[in-house]
C-alpha cells in the first residue's frame, strides 16, 4: 500500500507545513503523553492501520494500541484506540489522523448500512469510481470494510463498454470483439445498456456481464429474463438504501452505488491527550 | 499551486493505471470528440481550473471551455463548460475530472447556503482543519469560493493554545508568553476556552483571539460582554445552519465550523460525450 | 503512460548525471546538427515514441521524424528515423534513445517471430510477468507490437491461483471461492494445474482458465478433452519457438511464453550524426 | 545506491499495483511460510542483495539467509537463498526478486565467460553504456562480479572524443585542448579513431586513450606499434567471444564489448515456497 | 522535518552519484571506523541533528555522540561529536554532514554576535527571506539557535504589503481592507513605508505592524514617536552589527536583518577518523 | 541540469507554501506589470538563466530579456534583466530569483577576483567539495563562470586517497593499486600527502596527480623538485588570496580552494517593479 503512505505523507506535510508553531514554541521536545480516540457517535471503524501509520511516520517509537479493528461496530463514547509517545507526536498527529479516521469509517458506516439490507441475499452490493481523486485504493477498502463489494479499481482491471464506445465501432458486436482481443483473457467484458434491445445486442456479443444503467423496474424485470445465466446482470443509477430489498427481488446478480462513496459523511471522533509529566 | 498539480496528477495515475483498456482497444488514438459537463442538480460551481488541468495534463492540446466560472450558481441542466479533442482524452479524464468538480462543487454549495444565512451581517465564518488529507488547499479554496474565510491553513500559519498545551506550560499566561516569544511577530495568538473563567485568563494573558468552544448561549453571552474589543471572539463546536444567526446576534466576530468540509456530500454532474468522427 | 516518462527521466539521469562532459567542453550549445538511426540487422521496430521522447525531454524543440512506425518490419542499413535540433541535445540523448530501442525491438522481433509460426491459428500467444523491473509496461506493449498478446500487466488484474494459495486455502474448490468473492466481478479466475486430477478440481470449483504448467503432450492432450468449453485452456512452461505449433494443434486457448521477454536479446541500431554547422 | 531502492520501488509498484488480488483473497495476513530460490541452470550469482531488499521493502520482518554470495558459481538444482516470513510477502515479491536475480545473473553467467577466456593475461575488458536504461549501476554491478571492468559510468565521468566531437572543433588537437580545458585534472581524454591517420593525430594531441573502433587485425597491430606506452589502446566494435585472445594477443590494454550487457539473457531460477502453517 | 530529510538525500546523492569510487575500491564494507567532528576556530554550533541524520540516511547502524548541541559556544580544538561505524560510512558522509555543519554554525555564529550585541534589550531582532533556496527551513533555524527570531517563513504565514501592492489597490487603505479580508484572521498585516506620510497612512489604514525601510534616523525618531503603540514598528535595510544599539535605542519593536544568512560565511570544521581495524 | 530544476522547484515551493496570501488577497490575476533586476554593487553575474527558470516555473508566459550574460561584469546600478508579465508571477518569483542571483553572482564575484591575481600564469585554480548540499551543479558551474576549475564534482569522478584510505590498505603502493584496478581507466589517481616522504611513496606507487596538504612553502618547492613532471602537482589547505602568486610561483600545477564557494557571500541586488495597468 506504497500509495497510502503517499497520502499520509502529503497530508501531513499540508497540516504541519514549516512546523507546528504552537507545539513547538510550548512544548519540550521530550515531554510524554498519551492520547485516546473516542467515538462521539455509533460508527463502524475503519482506518486504524493508516491512523497508526501516521503516528509512526512522524515517530516510529509512539506505541499504538487499538481497542477494535476496523469492521467493527463502535457505540458512542467508547474508546477506539490510544497511541503514547512524546506530546508533540500526538498534537502534531491528531488531526491527519482524525481526519482519516472520520472519512473512511463514515464511509464505511454508510456502507454497513446498506449492507446489512441485503442481509442474507445473494446480489452484490459494488462501489464505484466516483471516488475523492488520491484516495480510491483507501475508500474501495473501507467500502470492503462496510461489508460490500468493489467494482474495478480503474479503468486497467476491467472492461467497461459504454455508449461512446460502441458509437465509435459502430456496434456493440465489434466493440465486444475489440475489447477480447485487446485485453488479457483474465478479463470480464461489462457492457453498458439502457434498453431491452441494448440488453439483446450485449447478449448476442458475447458481453459477460451486462449493466442495466437508469432502467426502470420493468426494463431491468425484462431484462433479468432476457439474459438468464448467459450473463452476470448489474443495475446502476442512483440506487438508494430503500431500492435495494427491491431490486434485490428482481433476480440481478450486483448492485452498484456511487454514493457508497461520494456522498457518505464523515463520523465524528475526537482525541483526547494527557501529558505534561516529566520527560 | 503545486500540490494541486500533483493531486491531479496521483488522481489520474490511481485511475488509468497501466492503460484505460476499453478505451485503447476501442478507440483509435487519432479519433476526436467533444464531451460538455452538466449539472444534474442546483449547485455553486468549484473547480473549473481544476478540471481544465486534468485533461491538459493527459494532453495539451484539448480546447476547454468553460461556461461558468467558479462561484457561479448553476441550475440543473446547464452545461458547465465543453472539452474537445481526442476522444481518448476525453475518456479518459472524464471519472477524473468529475471527481474533483462534484466534491469541490459540493463544498461550495454547502458552504453558499450557510453564507447565505449571514448575509448582511459582519461576523465571519470560517473553516477548520478537518479536511480530507491531500484536499487542504482545494477545500479550503472552495470555501472561499463558497463565500465563507479560511482559518488558519495548517500548524504553521497561526498559534492555536488548546488545553494540553496550557497544562504542559502550567498556566494560559505562560503559553501565551511561549508563543509570543516563539513565533513570529505576523502571527496572532488564539486561546481555546470552555468557560468565562478561562476567558479571562486568556485576556489577563493577552490573547489576541478567544475561541469559545462548545459553549451554550449564555456562557458565550457573558464571554463576548467580558472580552469587548480586547481580542477577537470565535465560537466552534457544532455549528448547524440553523444556529448561525441566533450565535451573530451574540456578538462574536467569528464562527468556525469543520461541517462546512467535512459533512459536504458531492454534488452531481456528469458528462455527455460526442464522438467518432473521423480524425 | 506516465511511468514511462518517469523511466526515460531516470535513464537519461543516469547517464548525463552531473553533465556531458566531453560535449559541454567541445560543442557550443548553439551548433545544430542532424542525426538518423539506422537499423544495423533485420528487425520489427519498437519504441519510436519512447525515442521521440527522450529527445523532447532534453529540449522540446528538437524536430523528430520517423521513417517507419512501430510494428513496421525494418531491413538492415534503412533509416529509421531523423532528428535534428542542437548538436549537444543529439548527442546527449542518442545513447539513451538507442538503449531503449533496441531492447524493445529485440523484444518486438523476437515475438514476430513467434507470432509468425502461429498464422492463421485461433491460439493466443502470451507473455508473462518476466519482465526488467522497471520496464513491464513497455515490454508488455513491445509484445503487442511484435504480434502476440498479453497476459496479466501484475498481481492486480487477474487471479492466477498457484499450488501455495492452494495449499493454504485446504483445497482448490474453497480457493476459487475466496478469490470469486474477493476479488471484482470483471475479473476471472484462473487456476494452475500439474496434472489431471488438479484439472478435474479446478472445473469442479469452477475456474474460467486452467493452466497447465509443465505438462507433457499426452497430459494436456487428456486435459483439453475434459475440460471441452466449459474453461480456457493455457499452456505455460519452457516453450520454446519449435514447439508452438505442436501445442496450438493439440486444441489449447493460450500459449504463454516468459522467453518472449526476458531472453529477447538487443538488436543492433546506431545513430549516425551530420553537425557543426554554424549555429 | 539509492538509485538502486528506487528501481526496487518501481519494479513492486508496477507489480503489484492496487493489490495481489489472488493472496489478498486467499492467504491470511499473518500466515508464515518460507522459499527458497533454486538455480534451474549453471549460473554465477548476482543481485543478492537486490533480492533481499525487494522482500524487505515490503516487510522489514522478513529473515533472509543467502546460500551463495555474489560472484559465486551455483550449480544447476542448489539452492541460492531462503526468505521466511508472513507468506503474503514471499508471494507478492516473489516475481520482483526472481527478475532482478535472473537478469543481474544472466549478465555475470555471460561476462564470466568471456573473463575466463582472457584469464592469466593482463589485458582488460570493459562494459559500455550499452545498458537498459534504469539498470546502468546495477548491470555495470553485474559486470564487476562477472569479473570484468567498467568503463565510465556515463557521460559525467570520462571524456571520449567521437568523430563528431571533431567535426564541430575543426581537428583532434582542439578538440582534445578544449576537453583538457574543461574537464576536472582527475580525468583522462579518450579520442575514438578508425584508422591510423586518426591514431597518429590522437597522439599528437596527447590523448590519453586511443579508442580503435571497429578497425581490423592488421590495423590494429599498426596502431599498437605507433602508440607504444604513450597511450592506452582500446579495442571496440563488435567483439565476440571468441575474439577475445586474438585481440589480447595484439597487445591492446582495453577491450570494450555492449554484448557484456545488451544482449545477455535471463538465467532461470525460480521460488519454491513452503507454508500455510498456522499463523 | 520532511525538507531537511529531502534535502539531506539530495546532498549525499551529489555528492556520492554513482558511488564514492576510491572508498569502494579501498575499503573493506565491514571495515569499521570511528570519526570526530573537530572545531577549527570559535563558533556557536548548529546542526547536530542534520549531521546525525546524513550518517544515519547512509547506515541506520552507525552510533552518534554529540558532546556538545545546538547553541553551544565551542572554542578552538574542542570535539564537536563522534561518529563510529563502517569506515565505508563514514568516509561518505564526511564531506556532506560537514558542509552542513559548517554553513549552520555559521550563521549562528554571526547571529549569535548580533544578538549579544543587543543583549537586556527588549528589541526583537529577525531575520528575511533572503536564504539559499532549499535552505529556508534549516537557515532559519540557525537564526533561532543564534539567538534572533524568524520573520515569516515565506509569503504564506504573514502579510507584507509593499509599494506595488498599494500602487495596484490604489491606496494603503484599501490594500489593508484587502488583506484583512483576504487573509486568516490569526495573520497579522504589516505595511512597508518609506517616510512619515507613509507612516500616516498605514496607521490611518490599521496596521498592525509597520517597516520602516532605509529610513535614517531622524525619519525612524519621528515615525516612532507618531506610531506609539498603535502598531509594531520594524526597521529594515542594510543593517549592520554596529547599527544595533543606536536603532534599538530610537525605541523600535523590531530590527530585521538579510546579512545574517545571505552574508554569513562557513566556520571550519573538520573531521578525524581513525579506523582500519578488523571487522 | 534537471538537477536545478528540482532545487528551483524547491525554492519556490518553500516560499510561496500555501500561497502568497499578500499578492492573492491584493493583486488580480491578469494585472500586468514588469520588473527590472539591478545590481547594487560591482559584480560578476552568474545565474541569469536559473532566475529566468524561475519566472517560467511560475508562468511560462512570462517575457524575460536579460542586458548582460553570465561571466559579464555588472557595474553598481545596472539593470541586469527585465522580466515582463502577470504582476502576481513576478512578485511571487522576485524573492527566489534574487536569492539565487545573489548568491552565485556573489561567488562568481570572488572567483573572478581570485582569478585576475592568476591572470597570465599557467597554473589552475580549483575549487572542492565544500558546497552548500543541493548547490553542487550550481555552485561549481559559478565557479566556472567566475574564471577557475572544477576538482571533481563528487565521489564518483576522480581517487583521491586521504591518510584513511592508505591506513586501511597498509601503504600508499597497495592503495594505488587498489584504485588503479577499481576506477575506470578514464580516472586518474591523486594520493593525499603532507610530507617529502608521503610525496616519495606516492611517486613510487604511480600516483597520476600529488596533492600537497597544508605543507610550507620549502615542502612545496621540495616536493616540486622531486615530481618533476612525473605527475601532476597540486596545493590544498588555507589558501587566501594574497597566496595565489607565491604557490604559482613555486611551480605548482593545481591550487584549490573551498573559500571559493564556502565563504563567498551574497552580492547584493534588488528588483524594481512597474505595474498596475489594466489587465
Amino acid at each position: 500500500m506504497h500509495s497510502v503512505q503517499h497520502l499520509i505523507d502529503i497530508g501531513l506535510a499540508e497540516d504541519i507545513g514549516s512546523g507546528d508553531i504552537t507545539t513547538d514554541a510550548l512544548v519540550d521536545p521530550e515531554t510524554k503523553g498519551a492520547g485516546e480516540i473516542v467515538a462521539k457517535e455509533d460508527l463502524v471503524l475503519a482506518g486504524v492501520d493508516v491512523a497508526r501509520r501516521v503516528f509512526e511516520t512522524l515517530d516510529p517509537s509512539v506505541v499504538f494500541t487499538p481497542a477494535f479493528q476496523d469492521g467493527d461496530r463502535v457505540e458512542t463514547g467508547a474508546g477506539v484506540l490510544t497511541v503514547s509517545g512524546r506530546l508533540r507526536t500526538l498534537l502534531k498527529g491528531e488531526r491527519t489522523a482524525l481526519n482519516f479516521l472520520q472519512r473512511l469509517s463514515g464511509i464505511a458506516t454508510r456502507v454497513r448500512s446498506f449492507a446489512d439490507a441485503l442481509a442474507g441475499r445473494s446480489v452484490r452490493l459494488v462501489d464505484t469510481r466516483k471516488t475523492a481523486p488520491g484516495w480510491r485504493v483507501l475508500e474501495k477498502y473501507a467500502v470492503r470494510i462496510g461489508g460490500a463489494h468493489n467494482h474495478r479499481m480503474g479503468l486497467y482491471d476491467g472492461v467497461l463498454i459504454k455508449d461512446n464506445h460502441i458509437a465509435v465501432c459502430g456496434g456493440v458486436r465489434e466493440a465486444v470483439n475489440r475489447a477480447r482481443n485487446g485485453a488479457s483473457h483474465l478479463i470480464k467484458i461489462e457492457v453498458e445498456v439502457t434498453d431491452p434491445a441494448g440488453v439483446r445486442e450485449a447478449l448476442e456479443a458475447g458481453a459477460d456481464v451486462i449493466m442495466l444503467d437508469n432502467m426502470d423496474e420493468a426494463g431491468i424485470r425484462e431484462a433479468v429474463g432476457m439474459i438468464q445465466d448467459r450473463a452476470l446482470v448489474e443495475v446502476s443509477g442512483g440506487v438508494t438504501r430503500s431500492d435495494l430489498t427491491r431490486l434485490a427481488d428482481l433476480g440481478v446478480d450486483i448492485i452498484s452505488s456511487g454514493a457508497l462513496t461520494h456522498s457518505a459523511r464523515s463520523v465524528d471522533l475526537s482525541m483526547r491527550i494527557q501529558g505534561g509529566g516529566a520527560p
